[in-house]
């Protein structure tokens, strides 16, 4: 099925397009009121991650309100914990928790990687089906959560403020930490193959906590492990490449190491300029974000006017693809969405 | 008063030091059993906070444990704001809370920079009180939130996850949110200078949340206040110069901005290494920081291991000062703090 918009392809291999491709983190959430409605069916999170059928459709709900350039395939990053036999449960207002933490190394030996067409079946199911679905009209994104944001979570049990466990793992029995790190790492590529066979067109590694670390324990326990998944994923090669994007939260002080990971795009928060980020890459890879996701509390002129400033910070030339720095609020307001989308379109066509 | 252990003034001014001179982040606060009993007594965190008694006795209690370079006043940031009327208190567990918050331009309007010998004479006599009871055992460190901090809370009401409302007013109203930042610069330059009429010895800045702008807006609302601080604060001349320290968590891509803007000291958050920090500021500044607070979570062993590691960091030669890159937490044990100090102390001495 030939691709309709292959924008956010050409932008991250570093072609010219048109206008520059858009898609934002968490497209697909709670700030629709027809994912509210979708999630009320499949009665708790976990319920509507893993029904495809129900996954499908809110994948597609924010295609149907806005132009965007791709959709993202809506499922958790804990998805491989869990099938590593965690117990995710998310409670209301609370966040994700695990049943069963990862605690000893016991715990940490009697990880597995996940069969991936059986045990995270559900997730494969979801792509093929969205892909059919989709019908060529824009590109399919999948994703998993890098090794050391996973890890985070296993041995946190849950989220954390101040990631007290894990780092004291980190210091105190870093071979531990690896071993959790490996497993982890094996997982997630075979997890972004799987993805990849089943139609997901370009592939996304979220990073949301590296960036709590000091620089040499982020270079030890999360740059190290996101370059081997850029350096071994197979993905094939030249104009049938399927790009592979690392995103980080407080990633800024590593673009220069990040970009000779062999990834083809990084995606920053909003606490760096494009501009920078470009510069500081040398056009090695493509680059994803930035707006400050709070932008869409202030007015639809304030909205136009910080993309504005975003697409003249990345200035003129191929490798952008426009994003928020992190992921949209369930208190967004969906018109102000819609200015944002409709304003990098408008700012950015020749 | 003769002081006996100036490491702490030495190092802000770049001159040779026996041993690097530490004191912590929140060194008076939860963590400790005699701040538990002493706030017990006072009933509430404010009433501890303005009775000059109690407030010398916590400030001095980490002091009687360990053998810390300085003193820091024990008090709140956001002093100024409850003296200007919004009407400050600490609910448990959910942080501070105004019953007043600015939400309106004629809010901003009725603002005025607060009497500090009347209105904030329990922090002048706080001040005092402790310098008389340190009888020049270490030198006293007054303080100040940052303006756009302090803005942060003025105008959001309390702590925030995404400051939705203040960087809605950067964007839809910069002109209210200068006015704001302005009054309030002018009432932290009054409260540090009273602070140092009163005796403090240094005096720090905390720029909490202006590491979590944009840099364009970074660069409007936060550091332009804090270079107008840094310019026109007076603290004397020569070896008599009060030293000014910029904190800021998140301000690592700023350093270069920050270290010319008059400030005698820079503090840094653990996302940058102190190697960096002190290459990117060129001798211009002291440099306050920056382990993890984290670290402390860990065993003696790697405490020690990541004491080393930092100040093999910054290197030999002048202008270290040891800390955190965060305040201490509750849960914190006070045997690991003991470890920290006397580590520093350990493998700086020559």
């Amino acid at each position: 099925m030939t691709l309709k918009n292959d924008r956010l392809l050409r932008a991250f291999a570093r072609q010219p397009v048109d206008r520059t491709p858009v898609w934002l983190m968490r497209q697909a959430g709670r700030y629709l009121p027809e994912y509210r409605a979708t999630r009320a069916i499949a009665g708790s999170f976990m319920g509507l991650a893993t029904n495809p059928e129900l996954a499908c459709e809110v994948t597609l709900q924010p295609l149907l309100r806005f132009d965007l350039d791709a959709a993202i395939l809506f499922s958790d990053i804990l998805t491989i914990p869990d099938a590593m036999g965690l117990g995710l449960s998310f409670e209301t207002g609370e966040g994700p928790r695990f049943a069963h933490p990862v605690r000893s190394t016991a715990d940490i030996a009697r990880l597995a990687v996940p069969d991936m067409e059986t045990e995270l079946r559900y997730v494969m199911d979801a792509v093929r089906l969205i892909r059919r679905e989709l019908g060529g009209k824009v590109p399919l994104i999948g994703f998993s959560g890098s090794p050391f944001t996973l890890a985070c979570y296993m041995v946190e049990g849950g989220g954390s403020n101040n990631f007290a466990r894990v780092k004291a793992l980190a210091l105190d029995d870093p071979a531990a930490l690896h071993r959790l790190l490996d497993v982890v790492t094996q997982s997630v590529i075979a997890y972004l193959a799987a993805q990849r066979a089943a139609g997901a067109q370009a592939l996304m590694v979220f990073d949301t906590w590296g960036g709590m670390l000091s620089p040499h324990l982020y270079r030890e326990f999360s740059l190290r492990y996101l370059t081997r998944i850029a350096q071994t994923l197979p993905r094939g090669d030249g104009s049938e490449r399927t790009p592979l994007v690392l995103f980080g939260k407080g990633n800024a002080p590593y673009l220069e190491e990040l970009a000779a990971s062999g990834a083809e795009g990084l995606g920053v928060d909003w606490t760096v300029s494009l501009a920078d980020a470009r510069a500081r890459t040398g056009g090695k890879v493509a680059i994803q974000g930035n707006l400050d996701p709070s932008t869409l509390y202030a007015s639809p002129e304030a909205i136009r006017r910080e993309v504005r400033l975003a697409l003249e910070s990345y200035g003129p030339g191929p490798g952008h693809v426009f994003n928020l720095g992190h992921g949209l609020s369930p208190d967004m307001d969906p018109e102000h969405v819609r200015v944002l989308v409709d304003a990098v379109h408008e700012f950015s066509a020749h």
